[in-house]
């Protein structure tokens, strides 16, 4: 099976009390792209850098059987994002350079456009609509959002809604989208908008994987030592995707695993600043974290 | 076996956006000795209350199976705890009076100080290991804590941590009282003290039961509505402590259902004001949310 991943290709600069790192490979579309693909052998990549990209972050993404075949290199500079971290729980934006992503327009290449499994990446949501409209029927389709789009862009997001399977949102987001504020409330709300589930990130506390009749705790994985959270839910949302992406028969109980397999590339990106960490592991690795939350979770 | 709670009994003023509820029954250690009698059929509670205590409140209890012999009336009047929510995560205190709960010396009836289970609710730490030295030595000794201790009493508090094998607390607490801000680590200084077990309490997040080679996540029990918060932690060390000491055996597998347990008869309590719940529910209500909880957070 393959999956198709569009979002933000970034060189970020981010800084908090273990370290610094400056233009490191970041964005929503590379941090879901390398998780992925542990589970995934036909992950495609769709998005944009300037023509200062460095080369091994491509050959990188290569390395990983990722298919750069949709990342179009144009005349400008890589989009940049530059943050720093007081607590680890929440990112301050110090500075963003959209530069060539401002103008960026998801073109899906042939080989990509019948992709069963399709993960529209945090952009605004005029343009994951585009992407649809350039896909044959996925399987699944699962998108992602932020506070920026469902207040500047909220009636092509809620648009978008009814074109999706799966939302990946947080709590916050999901109170600002339904004006609820308690989250299982908020999630009654947006499921009733056609979606079939919805992933509830609550950071250090775990997730919530609610669909209309079932629901689903996820704790997080305990790391010895969290360094950097940035990319922590793109991460999340690649592993999720990657693993049934993996799978032939899509029930709830592959959906709770790709919850765990989601939270599980999650935590090992968090021990590294940019994608040091999530670039290096290995399924053997990921198998036996998951095993472990099999313990920390299963009671008789 | 029997379980012998400690810890405070008052009439509570509380309003929220849900209601108001005046001189209502509250306090640590009835919230605690009520979700207890739902696993154990020998509960004691130990506290004091002034004349003006109503009468029907002492008799719920005894029509709970709750042994009051221990239940100390003085003169003056019953302790008052006035408080309100503008969220239902944080209680802001309006108005304390101590009153006889001031000079608050607790009597451990004969009857009692051979009790196998003791859990010392939330009262001054001195008061807690006065109690220690009233009884034969219990076979589990768990006790809960506040900011307030930890930083008006802490030496009391730290020579308490080491006498006692289970510790409830919330993170903010654990932080405060290790300077610790990654709760694992917190939670692995506070092991080091000598504790057993160590149940971190998160709210609408639910709860880590942390030991030294184990560790255990519970999430919330999602209900329909949340009414008042008020005495959730204390219907969680009830529910946890009424439930292991129903058990000969107390394993960590004993002590995950024990978490669970508790986190399900802290969710009937934030149904409603009061104890209005919590002293209406029977064992098979409590068993469905359980079951439905082991759906919710098992995976394969």
């Amino acid at each position: 099976m393959s999956l198709l991943i569009i979002g933000s290709i970034a060189l970020d600069t981010v800084q908090n009390r273990f370290g610094k790192v400056k233009d490191a490979l970041g964005g929503s579309a590379v941090y879901a792209s390398l998780a992925a693909s542990y589970f995934c052998k036909n992950v495609s990549i769709v998005g944009v850098v300037g023509t200062d990209f460095p080369k091994e972050n491509i050959n990188l993404l290569k390395n990983k059987g990722i298919d750069t075949n949709g990342l179009e290199i144009a005349d400008g500079k890589t989009f940049r994002w530059e943050g720093k971290y007081e607590n680890l729980n929440e990112a301050i934006t110090l500075k963003t350079s959209l530069n060539v992503f401002a103008n960026f327009s998801p073109k899906i290449p042939d080989n990509c456009s019948s992709c069963e499994y399709l993960f529209l990446g945090n952009i605004d949501p005029e343009l994951q609509i585009s992407v649809l409209s350039q896909m044959k029927r996925p399987k699944i389709i699962a998108a992602d959002t932020m506070n920026f789009w469902i207040e500047g862009k909220n009636k092509s997001l809620k648009k978008l809604l009814k074109m999706i399977d799966i939302l990946f949102i947080n709590e916050e987001e999901i109170r600002m989208l339904t004006g609820e504020s308690y989250i299982f409330d908020a999630a009654e709300k947006v499921l009733q908008m056609g979606l079939k589930l919805i992933i509830i990130k609550q950071g250090e506390y775990g997730s919530i994987a609610i669909a209309k009749n079932n629901l689903f705790f996820a704790p997080i994985f305990p790391v010895q030592k969290v360094i950097d959270p940035t990319g922590a839910g793109d991460c999340f949302a690649g592993g999720f995707m990657g693993y049934i992406a993996s799978q032939n028969n899509i029930n709830y109980e592959t959906l709770k695993r790709a919850t765990i397999y989601g939270t599980i590339t999650s935590s090992f990106n968090i021990e590294g600043f940019s994608v040091e960490i999530i670039k290096n592991i290995n399924r053997i690795q990921i198998d036996n974290r998951y095993n472990n939350l099999k313990k920390y979770t299963q009671f008789s």
